[in-house]
This record gives structure tokens, sequence and C-alpha cells, in this order.
């Protein structure tokens, strides 16, 4: 039996139809597909009948399965011979921990391949007519995450992210909103600076009013 | 006759397997496409036969045809009654000027919609395996443009930049290399800090190899 392969596949913010043509076919040619919570139903919806699929019910900032348990998982399911899609919201390469799983598998000699995906912060760009950059005002964007261990202290670098001129992008950063503006207040960006806040930027109608 | 439509798409990073779902779509249904020289010929074959196909020869930096030229050529488009994609390297929110375009039609009365696309950083990182942001070694990512206007010095905010929790991705930066080496070990950034120059990440090995 040979060994199979695990590709790091991103589904996306939400919506099924901003997944890649390379990550749709991944799927439907996946023997089993390992997802998080952040992958949207509908998403879920486009694995062929009949395949396995397991989920890990990892969300921002609280994992039901701990990431060596899913390590572990993934390895076995590849030691299988089978073509392993792991799935996460977003891309996997930003913010998502797919460097940490690809670690792992190489380290136990398996074949990995990355697909990336369209990030929130894209997502939440188009659908709400946002620009990231923008000549004249906005000259590069940052993504931090304003997600913090139980009982820290959100431990960012506040005087450069209080830079006017860059769009910052603050994932998992609900639970600490209060705090960020307060920070980058304190830290000289002008208070009337627009800001927005998304959620389910992308994600189907539907769902968006049952949540 | 009923006013068009103009769809703003990222046509990704060159592999024609890394559009969305959404952006094939709207190439397949759209009446006009409006492209720059940054979308790769695999992606233009995925226009049906018979469609306007109108390049406006936008590169890095350097435009063939001028800004004000291509929101007008838009808006006549749309103003004919066609369904118009406005096709992108990348994504058109990320160093895409989508938004300038976007605000031209939309005071021209014209409806406008935005679909994303993979970015550069996001095709780079997958295919070189190198994560944009990691658990412990990058918080954070940051995309800033090393484009310069002519003989302009580059103007950005170094000691920030200097950052060595943040991955640092500076687009259209190969002409200004040197400079920008320079300048972040000038802020305190490790000469030892592991950087990667990347060309045509993800463009099909056959056109690579002749560029």
């Amino acid at each position: 039996m040979t060994t199979g392969k695990v590709w790091l596949v991103g589904a996306g913010p939400g919506d099924p139809e901003l997944l890649t043509l390379k990550a749709l076919r991944a799927i439907e040619a996946a023997d089993a597909v390992v997802y998080d919570r952040l992958v949207s139903a509908e998403v879920m919806a486009l694995v062929p009948p009949g395949r396995r699929m397991i989920s890990v019910g990892k969300a921002a900032g609280f994992h039901s399965v701990p990431q060596e348990r899913i390590n572990r998982l993934l390895v076995d399911l590849a030691r299988e011979g089978l073509r392993v899609v792991r799935l996460k919201g977003g891309d996997p390469l930003i913010f998502g921990r797919g460097s940490e799983e690809a670690e792992e598998l190489r380290a136990a000699g398996i074949a990995v391949e990355y697909i990336p995906g369209i990030t929130a912060a894209q997502g939440a760009a188009s659908s709400a007519g946002v620009p990231l950059t923008h000549r004249g005002l906005a000259t590069g964007v940052r993504y931090v995450t304003g997600h913090r261990a139980r009982d820290a202290a959100l431990d960012l670098d506040w005087p450069s992210l209080a830079a006017p001129d860059t769009t910052l992008v603050i994932y998992m950063g609900a639970a600490s909103m209060a705090v960020i503006a307060r920070e980058l207040i304190a830290r000289g960006l002008p208070a009337a600076t627009p800001a927005m806040a998304v959620a389910s930027a992308t994600t189907p109608r539907e769902r968006r009013r049952v949540a």
C-alpha cells in the first residue's frame, strides 16, 4: 500500500463560490476531509457522498480537538493510503496553523501541498466595497490577530499599529474590540478614523439570519 | 436599452486553477473583458470565443493606458448595456486600484461588484511552502508596495517595517530590493532574517521557463 498525501486547503470566507477551482477539485478527489468549524456548511455540501468526513471542531481561539491530535489524525489517514483534504476557513497560511500541520506531516514522511484560499479580510473588503489599499489613503494593509490566550493581555505593537496610512485588519477581534480602539486612540490614531466590524461577510444570507 | 454592470474581478496570481468559482462564472458570462498585462494567458484563455477583449496593458508601475481612460472605457462599455468584467491580477482591492475604478463607475450611475482573488503573497506562500503567519514566529503579516514614482525615494515607514515578529511582503519590490534590505537592517532587523524573492510563483511552468 502506498502512502497517501495531504492537501492543506483554504475553504475561503464562507460563500462556496469563493473557493478556488483547485480547492474544489481537491475536495472532489478526496477520500477523507478533515474540517474546522469555520468551514461553511455550503462548502461542506460540495464533498461527494461516501467520503470520510471528520470534524475537528476548531473555531477561533477554541480547539475542541487539540492540535496534536489533529496532526496525528492527518498522519494516520495518509498512512492508510488516503488522499486527505485538510479544509480550513480562509487561507491555511494566514492564521490557519497550516504550516504547523505541514511540519508534522513532513516529519512523518508524508507529502503535503497547500492550496490557498480567499482570506476573511478579502471577503469582507469585496462584499462591503471597502478597499484594503487605496492610492493616497492606505499604502498598505496589515493583518494581526486580536485573539489572546485566556487571562492574558492583548500583546500587540500598538505604536506601529496606530499608523494612519495602513489599513489594519484584526482577525478574531470581536472580544477585544474596546481594548483595541482604546489602545489605538491612545497611541495617536484619530478617534474619527473610519472603522468597520464585520462578521460572516460572505456567508449565504439564510445562515447569516439564523446565526 | 438598460445599463450594463461592471464586475471588478481578481484573476489571482497566475495559475488559472487559483481563480475562484465566482470569478470563472463572471468571465464566462461577460460580454466584454477589460484586462491588465498581469493577468496570465492561461486565465485569458478561459474567456469564451466571440467576446470583446480589451487589453489596457497595465503592468506594475507602468500604465500604457492612463487610469482616466480605463475608467472612461468601463463607463462607456456599461452604457452600451454590456456585462463588463474588469480583470486584474491578484485581488482588485489589494494594490489593484479597483476602488478607484469603482468610484468613477458609481459616480456615473453604473452598478459595480467586486470578486476577490488570491493575491500574490498567498500564491507565493502556498507554492513555496512558507507561511504568512506562524505561531510564535510571525504573529501577523503586512503587505506594502516597493514601487516608487519615477525619481522619488521609496517612502516607507521603515522603523515599523523592521519589526521581527511580522511577515513583511513587498509587492513590486524587485527594483528596490537593495534599498529595502539596507533600510530594514539599518533600523534593526537582523541581517540573518530569512528572506525570499519570488516572481511568477504560480505561473504555469512553460511560461515561466520562457520568461
